[in-house]
Parts: structure tokens; sequence; C-alpha cells
């Protein structure tokens, strides 16, 4: 019988041009890797009213998947990347709970 | 110390050329956001059998991903989308509990 | 009022070329339906080391969502392609407890 592990996905969804320095913030945190998927994005996610109007339209963005086995090094992550660009930029993160298979690789 | 809060994202799986209706139904629920990507899909996901042949080859897909601070805003949204749509058209909702930061941004 | 049923996710992210041969599974397996976003990838994530540095660049990645009512065949998915294609290959799987509208169709 195969064991699955309890692990901690994050997902951070930026735009575009933050996605190098956000996969920065990732891997500087310990993070073994992630997956980038793109897309577009609406929201009062982190948006600043009326002095960025031209997002409320769509803009383009990342989406982008972290799992690490350690809970505690995805709230850093999490509070890393939002420190550091949600007060500027859009975006949005959470964190959900998943399962993994070989938590050493995470 | 940062705190999480728990929320719901609601996942619609949905063939591309809905987009914009869906979305409409998003705001309309009071979703403050949304992240749209593409894909392909393939499925007993709301398919009509031989009425769409075509569809079960695999067919062009958007997948939205909306969170929402209340879990009643969710089960509108992933009900509206289902009751307006999914007697039609092939596509799934589903719902899971996730963890934001900031939930007045939700 | 509209009930939610538990089901379970699974979601497998490959090297691009392993598309179709883990669909095959995925459909051998018993699941109705699935979803596939494109996406790039970085990671230990089944990264066997010196033996495939091109790979430590980050690599062209499919994310295949699987949603299945019985946890039993999201195991039996997970297990095939770990198995499989996990020793040779990049990879990760990894599954997630949702909630859906109608369990009949998945």
């Amino acid at each position: 019988m195969t064991l699955f592990h309890k692990a901690t996905k994050i997902i951070l969804v930026v735009e575009r041009l933050l996605r190098d320095k956000v996969i920065a913030i990732v891997e500087t945190e310990g993070a073994k890797g992630y997956t980038v998927t793109e897309g577009i994005g609406k929201g009062a996610h982190g948006l600043h009213g009326s002095d960025r109007p031209g997002i409320a339209q769509g803009f383009t963005i990342v989406r982008i998947e972290v799992i690490v086995a350690d809970r505690a090094a995805g709230e850093r992550i999490a509070e890393a990347v939002a420190d550091r660009y949600f007060k500027d930029y859009p975006g949005i993160v959470y964190m959900d709970q998943v399962e993994v298979l070989r938590p050493d690789k995470f």
C-alpha cells in the first residue's frame, strides 16, 4: 500500500512581469520546484482602485504553484511575496492542503 | 505572525465559447476577481453522449478559478453556472477549501 | 438546496512528451474526464541530478487534473503514473479533496 503524506500547496497569481522575481523568492525560501501556467486575471485582488484603472479590464498573469512538505516554508513564501509585491501590484496568494506520494521530493 | 483565513475556491471548467458568460455570472454573484487559464479537456463531464460526438475527442476549454471569503457565494456561483449551462454544454464545477492571507480582498 | 459531494482530485505534472501516455493511464484506471493546461516547470520534482542537467533550467510541462468520486481510483492513477514514469522522468503527482455537485459525472 502506498502512503500519501500531507503537504502544503501555495498558489501565487501575479502579473507576468513579476514572474522571475516571485520565483526567486520561492527558491530562496527553500522550495524544490514549481509549476507555472499563464492566463488572464481580473480582480479586486490587489487592485489599487482608480490609480490602476487599466487592470480592472483584465491583465496577463502567471499562476505559480509550489508544494512544500513543511507548512512553515509555505507560509514564508506567501508572506514574503505579499509583503514585497502586493502593496504595489495586483496579485493573490493562497494555500491548500494536499497529499503527496514522496515527501522527500518537496 | 500572519494569519491565514479559510476561504472557498470554485473551479469552473467550461468550453471556451462560454467564458464571458460564465464570468458574468461569477461577477453577478459577488466575486471580486478570477483567474482564467486555457487548455483542453475531455469528459463524461457534462458530455451528452452521441449528440455531441466531437466533444469526446477533446475540446478547448477555459479553467476559471474564483475565490470567495463567503462559502455561500461560492455555492451560488457553482449552482448558477451548472443550472444555466451544464444541461446543454459539457463542463464541470467543483469547490475546494483554501486559506488566504487577507480575506477582505475576496 | 444543492448538495455537494466529496471527491478526489489528482494533479499530474509531467513533461509534455508524456501527455498522451499519462492520459491513457488515467482513462484505463476509470476516470471519466480530465483537464490539461500547459506551462513550464522546474524541480527536484523527479529530477535525476546531473544526469538530466537541462531540466534544471526549466522544462515544458502539462498539468493534468482528474477528478474521481472514488478515492481508491485516484490512488491507483497516482501510483500507476509514478511507478511507470517517475523513475525515469521528472514529474509530480498529488491529491486534493474537493467537493462536486453531481458525483455521477466523475
